[in-house]
């Protein structure tokens, strides 16, 4: 078998199965290659930004790897924004990024960049160097994603087709760290020392099992708790334990530990603003408070976190969230009212995509008491994020409904994940918050504290001019869009999205809080 | 002022007077102080890779840098593919990059990242320390760019916000070298030896002066001549003298160049093959033959072609290219008719941006003789350029009609460039060649003998299922939009497109050729 063979089956073989590509000639070994492993799917998208960022979905809800193909430094360059958001979420992912053969590289083709400096922006990085070494190499790629990273092998397309491949045996996979029993003992100490304290929960403890153990502790302690501002992955609704996030403005935050002097991080980062402001602080813990750390985002959280409560509390049960929705709103849309009609019909285990940004500031209460279901969000600020990651979720979980809730501006980064999800009939209810216009940055003009927003400045924040058509767009890539301006108009088109297998899209004209 | 007012301030007076953008937060200060320097003409783009493609096109018509506008590392990285162009293009670009304030970057916040390395692999970088130092840095870049680079400026949050900006004079912008008589005079001894001799003409070389001169040497020695695979832009049509370009694939290069004994370099690289193919030779100089550097790519080429034209052809006028025009076709749309479309049709003084790849083979053909155009092409091959590159040569020559031949596949990078050519009121006519597959790499695929082709192969070449509806598309950006299957309805819609001011797309219903 020659390179790409190898490489394909000792990926599966690691229990890679699905490959989001979009190839070029460097790949084509690579894609010839697919026919011969059964058990690797290949998914098509149009650009790059889509593929990473379904990877991105996909590791998030499957908790294992797939693989990305991608067309030398352009191609990875597209991808980039997105696979930012993965290392930000400690997602696992292997690219395999095409480079010219080897001995074509020193001809300085059009297409040759520095791939390795742009890999490494984002995470591991390998450069297999032929074809005896690729399929050990990709194990080894396998494995450092695994380890919760971004992993790039850059494949030259000599060391793809040359034959004499063959495959390599997986890498057992990096198992996480259980902290000290004597950590354990010295955050007990902090919990019970009747200072006011909050436990921050990251990473694995935004999961159900973290959120059981963290709730009795806070029960036993009285301690507050706040989950990191923007989870992975976050596990809420009906009879999960509730649990506030951290806000995502420096304000909301100051606001959240007000007199605070302990916080206990459970695989979050100690808190610091989004951006710097002129005059305000960067580090948002409050002034005189410890940060003490249980533990770091790749431990084992969940273990931490009960063998505290076995200590704090035995015998208690964690208080799980009831069953409680929205009435239906009715009228003119709002950014107030849009999130209950989320509220009253989310379906049963479904899967939020969350990029609705100043349109969803609502959304967590609306949806606090609804069936149960996980929230994915955009944990590195690289907008454009939604679509691509409500892709990769849908495959990851074809049983589940996906309900991808996508601010306008930021659609337009990665709109043609639309495409794919006609492709594949994921079924995936995308709904548009279309304010026409960067809402956020009008807020953050103001909080800046910039002196002028004459008419050009504020141009650059408006995206009528024309207006934005998500129907027609969605229409063009073989999705079916509906438009909704009032509460009622969006209940009905949610519900039939819903309940109509494949994907659809609706248009609500949300407008603008600012 | 603060920075962000001198930089501007400076970038204007160093002759940089248009910002294609896609601000956040850490750019708002830059953004409002664009109404404080009324000759900064701000341009909204929805994508970076649309902002940066249209700097690489505005720069091209303009000879002249653009400055953009990005938001830290995943902005810049979503502009890197279409930089890779500019970069092999030569096109001087002056990236402004936003970052985190410089006692931010400390904290990790969830947008941090190496912006440096991404930007040092397409060119210039440099990280504007402070305030006092920033109008400098500006002046600096813009000298760097206009030097025939990316160059990326590095602004941080604080250095932009703070007061005591002083605008910074222009840095006296370099100067292209002419080369030395004995240069000049060993590459006559070449053209004048009697041996089969190629001249290779590259950057500033397809240029119309340039073009007149080497059309002078080669009627005096006999000697052929060549425009590179992918010029940044040739000058062409009915006046002009007219050259033929090398060819994509390798095969065509070993044919244009048989029994060639000396290549001599005029602005161009030495061929080599775009990609490498199994058992195929990467370096196309036929086997020995002698290769002279007549000029380097950012040398002053036209005077170097001058200068070996008034020695060898003192008395010889160029013969300039007949004003000769296809008759409109009839019939189904092919891969052979509709070029003749273009040809017959082509406007005055029109600017092409070709992107149409494979459906674009027989274009040169088509209107070699149509009235004098100038035709920009992709240098990087890196795709998606075609879009965002018509939005920066309208902009540069808005009394210039702009025909943009569009690859279906192509187009899906970066399709939003329609709504900046809507806001902007753009005068570009856009023909999507729509044969629904990437057909370049159906024929990549049999190129670098990839033994199968099973299903899972192809459908990764293959943009059916779903169709895309390239008239939605251009509707939901407000760009009016028709589709042609017929020559005859080709015709009909590229005369009134126009004829009619501002955007207008038509979607051309070409099969592919493969």
């Amino acid at each position: 078998m020659n390179g790409a063979q190898a490489l394909i089956r000792t990926l599966v073989d690691a229990g890679v199965n699905v490959c989001f590509g979009n190839p070029g000639t460097s790949e084509m070994h690579f894609v010839a290659a697919l026919d011969s492993v059964p058990e690797m799917r290949g998914i098509l998208a149009l650009f790059e930004g889509v593929v990473t960022g379904a990877a991105d979905g996909y590791a998030r809800m499957a908790d294992k790897p797939a693989a990305t193909l991608l067309h030398l430094g352009p191609g990875l360059g597209n991808g980039l924004a997105n696979l930012h958001n993965a290392r930000r979420a400690r997602t696992p992912i292997v690219n395999v990024v095409g480079d010219h053969a080897t001995y074509h590289k020193q001809f300085d083709a059009p297409l040759e960049s520095d791939i390795e400096a742009l890999a490494r922006t984002v995470g591991w990085v390998k450069t297999s160097t032929s074809t005896a070494a690729l399929a050990a190499d990709a194990a080894e790629a396998v494995a450092a994603a695994q380890a919760g990273q971004v992993a790039t092998l850059i494949l030259p397309a000599d060391v793809s087709w040359t034959e004499g491949g063959e495959p390599a045996a997986a890498v057992a996979p990096p198992v996480a760290r259980q902290v000290d029993e004597s950590v354990v003992r010295s955050i007990v100490d902090v919990l019970q020392s009747g200072e006011s304290t909050v436990v921050l929960l990251g990473a694995h403890g935004t999961r159900e099992r973290a959120l059981r153990a963290a709730n009795r502790i806070a029960q036993a302690t009285g301690v507050k708790l706040f989950a990191e501002t923007f989870p992975a992955r976050i596990e809420r609704g009906a009879g999960v334990p509730a649990v506030e996030r951290l806000g995502y403005l420096a304000e909301q935050v100051t606001y959240q530990l007000t007199d605070v002097r302990n916080i206990v991080l459970a695989g979050a980062k100690s808190p610091v603003s989004f951006f710097a402001y002129p005059g305000k602080a960067s580090d948002l813990v409050p002034d005189g408070a410890k940060v003490h750390v249980l533990a770091e985002p790749l431990d084992d959280v969940a273990f931490a976190l009960e063998a505290v409560a076995d200590l704090v509390a035995p015998d208690i049960e964690p208080v799980l969230q009831e069953a409680r929705r929205p009435g239906l709103p009715s009228g003119d849309l709002t950014p107030q009212n849009w999130v209950d009609v989320i509220g009253a019909l989310l379906p049963e285990n479904a899967i939020i995509v969350d990029e609705a940004n100043t349109s969803g500031l609502l959304l967590p209460m609306a949806t606090a008491g609804a069936p149960k279901h996980d929230v994915l969000t955009l944990t590195g600020g690289a907008i454009g994020y939604g679509l691509p990651t409500a892709v990769g979720a849908a495959v990851a979980c074809p049983d589940r409904p996906v309900i991808c809730l996508q601010a306008d501006g930021s659609a337009m980064y990665t709109s043609s994940a639309l495409w794919t999800m006609a492709r594949e009939g994921l079924n995936v209810t995308t709904v548009v918050l279309s304010n026409r216009s960067y809402a956020i940055l009008k807020l953050e003009l103001q909080r800046v504290g910039a002196e002028s927003t004459g008419p050009k400045a504020l141009d650059l924040l408006d995206l009528s001019r024309p207006d934005l058509d998500f129907v027609a767009l969605a229409t063009s890539m073989g999705v079916s869009g509906t438009r909704a301006s009032t509460a009622e108009e969006l209940a009905d088109q949610f519900r039939a999205a819903v309940e109509q297998p494949g994907p659809s899209l609706i248009e609500a004209m949300v407008p603008t809080l600012f």
